[in-house]
């Protein structure tokens, strides 16, 4: 038996068997998209950590080491950011080869502390080592006031599902930047939101400071595959409306060019970064008015969970296939 | 220019010109063995983490996943200790590759497990990844008291130095590991100590709270190392007497059977794990009743800046020679 044999989630869960007995000042431990730690005070913290590796979450012939601190910093901020928090300090560990020029590690620094400080993490601490591969590894701790907390678990039957910005950019962006130079004209965009995404702590912010998002996740694997945790976590089922999905403007183009569909770019792809969250019906024109500046879509709707998760496409109801990328399939 | 040209210390050096200007709530920042965040209450926070490369921090030959769980625990909680903390929480960035057995993923964790729960670790969350070579980031999270605090930099002259245990028994077994089975026989000890040290932190936690420990730092780099960072923090001297330092006694008979001093396993070798730490010359004999089940031994003192850093052997003082393993040096 081989990690290829059971995949990505079948390793997840494998892990989570492995755990220790939580509990105690553990709120909320694995199976979220951070840890939620009691504490005195007002505030819970928050802890998490992703890893970035090369040749498998990102290539140097298409990615500048400015770009790859960046994002590093940009995917764990979104994981604070769908918790309802403020990020606030940043470990760093970074494994690379001998070979690296000092001035890349500079930028890759320049890359962090830029998007790090536009949201007022400090990097307090870190490890460097040489590896035949440049990993980047960075754990992010933040705070969340206890009334503001959301997690993968309070959808209830009938709230709303609405997704901010657009998504399938940073899938559309992938694949051109996989196919390479020359990039069609005007596809800077489609480029940037892989590259460089935003994490939409702002609008998280907005949100559970004024309202009572029930569930909240980043989208990091998938409209798909990230919905289907939500709703797993909150014991629902749920319905999308593919044509509601708000589809980055270059995604079509991408798609028309390279080939497949721009929905499954935001079903499928994964890496946009936008919140998935759930709200009572009656609180979702207040959160258009909030959010006005960020595109904010209904996408579906939240059901019983014997209704399982369906997609509706011209009002013909399906079920709807989840997958990901996985990592470690064949 | 190349990381090799600078080395691993140039590196750092470099990274930490290019940190978030600190202060506010950060205490201690990068330079320590831990970061050092104030917060409400009674209670600093400690964050650290330290990574694990396959062909660079060990070899699957001769380390056992359990082993190699165990060791990637030990060593950030070891970093937690020399703060004189109390370690809490585990964040724990798995990358594998793909042909990996499952089962050892489970034997991993249980090593994890084994030595983080005996100190009272969560593991609270994580990451995985596939990835061409074995790598282990962990985070830690620790609390200390207030009036625990113990960084590198409050070393004064006129301070005893002691060092618990023994030094240069992680080299010896290593030098054994890489030469490969048969061992000679009644060498387990000192293959253990470099395949599964024993954090000091029931060890720092009673120094801490009944002495003044003036400064402390665990020995991961090399006595002469981790020694020449403590006396740069504190702005001070030191001289260490050879004959003192406590030895594993199986250090010499390696350094028989495969060439080497077993005083260069301890000044230089590294991975040790025990404690460095300086206490004023009225608390030594009360540190040795505390700690009367470890070793305890006085290998030196502090001196004014100006005499620098040296060693003494048989009454001659000569500078220490200052050198490490260096990950990235040619």
């Amino acid at each position: 038996m081989k990690l290829e044999d059971i995949g990505e989630f079948g390793l997840i869960e494998l892990i989570r068997k492995e755990q220790s007995p939580q509990g105690g000042e553990v709120l909320v431990g694995i199976g979220d998209d951070t840890a939620v730690i009691k504490q005195g005070g007002d505030d819970y913290l928050l802890l998490t950590c992703d890893a970035l590796v090369e040749g498998v979450h990102f290539h140097l012939d298409y990615t500048a080491y400015r770009e790859l601190g960046w994002k590093a910093m940009a995917v764990n901020l979104s994981d604070i950011a769908s918790m309802g928090g403020v990020p606030k300090y940043a470990l760093v560990s970074l494994c690379l080869p001998p070979l690296t020029d000092p001035l890349k590690v500079k930028e890759f620094y320049w890359g962090l502390r830029e998007l790090g400080e536009r949201f007022g993490v400090g990097i307090v601490g870190g490890d460097t080592t040489s590896s035949p591969v440049l990993m980047v590894s960075i754990a992010l701790i933040g705070r969340v006031r206890k009334e503001h907390l959301v997690t993968r678990s309070g959808a209830r039957s009938g709230d709303s599902l609405l997704v901010t910005g657009t998504l399938g950019g940073a899938e559309g962006g992938l694949k051109l930047l996989k196919r390479g130079r020359p990039y069609p004209k005007g596809m800077e965009g489609i480029i940037r939101r892989h590259l460089t995404p935003m994490p939409r702590l702002k609008e998280a912010k907005l949100l559970v400071e004024n309202l009572e998002p029930t569930a909240m996740i980043d989208i990091s694997d998938g409209l798909a595959l990230d919905l289907s945790h939500l709703i797993e976590e909150s014991g629902v089922g749920a319905e999308i409306w593919r044509e509601k999905i708000p589809l980055h403007p270059q995604a079509e183009e991408v798609a028309k060019i390279l080939g497949g569909s721009p929905y499954d770019f935001a079903l499928y792809g994964g890496e946009d970064y936008e919140l998935l969250f759930t709200l009572p019906p009656d609180q979702v024109e207040r959160a258009r008015e909030l959010l006005k500046e960020t595109d904010l879509t209904s996408i579906g709707q939240i059901l019983p969970s014997d209704e399982g998760l369906v997609i509706s496409v011209g009002g013909q109801k399906s079920p709807l296939v989840v997958k990901g990328y996985d990592h470690f399939s064949k």
